[in-house]
């Protein structure tokens, strides 16, 4: 496994873009709307950020900024084999999230490991 | 710019170096005591997790859980300039917490830019 991106919950998809290209040199290569979502990763050497901003007042995205604001939501960590990870996380007595690989944005396999028990963390499986 | 690593703030250092190897193959390859804190490096392809556990009371990342709970604390990009970094967040006008390289664990030099000017995400510049 290695990291594959870090998902951003932001309200100003715009200016984060433009700022994270001219700092990080992490340009905008691709984007789409995914699931209520404006979804879009920067690309920053082998890995991303990946913005996500809501295009409603609903959702876990939403949620998360009117809670605690924008800011760092998830780690997303590639792997050729997002089920067999899930096996393993659920064999160490992790909580899933998903049980089973579903598909996400970019066209990738993904599933989620609850924060509670990786130390607070969400932790995304990605399969490109 | 790449990923070097994701900063995670917890109380529990020991149980969650033991998840993250045994779920994500990301052993502890570093650990040191650094400005009253137990930091641990796990490697996960090219980058890392990195631990922080407090070893008393105060401090940012104490304060960090005291208030939100253990989680993602930073992301740390990997440079081979960091004063360049800085001065390009300068003229991008974003808040610099550190205005020059300063060392940080594992012999590192580090930086950091405030998380108000870059979508509410604690963004460290390091140079191995």
């Amino acid at each position: 496994m290695e990291f594959d991106h870090a998902g951003i919950a932001t309200a100003e998809f715009d200016d984060l873009a433009a700022l994270y290209e001219t700092v990080f040199d992490a340009p905008v290569v691709h984007e789409e709307e995914f699931e209520g979502l404006r979804v879009g990763f920067c690309e920053l050497g082998g890995g991303y950020f990946e913005l996500l901003e809501p295009l409603g007042d609903d959702g876990p995205i939403a949620d998360y900024i009117d809670r605690q604001g924008s800011g760092l939501h998830h780690v997303a960590l590639r792997t050729d084999d997002v089920a067999g990870a899930l096996a393993r996380a659920k064999e160490a007595d992790l909580a899933l999230i998903d049980e089973e690989p579903r598909p996400g944005a970019w066209g990738h396999d993904v599933a989620f490991v609850h924060p509670d028990s990786t130390g607070g963390v969400l932790v995304e499986f990605v399969e490109h």
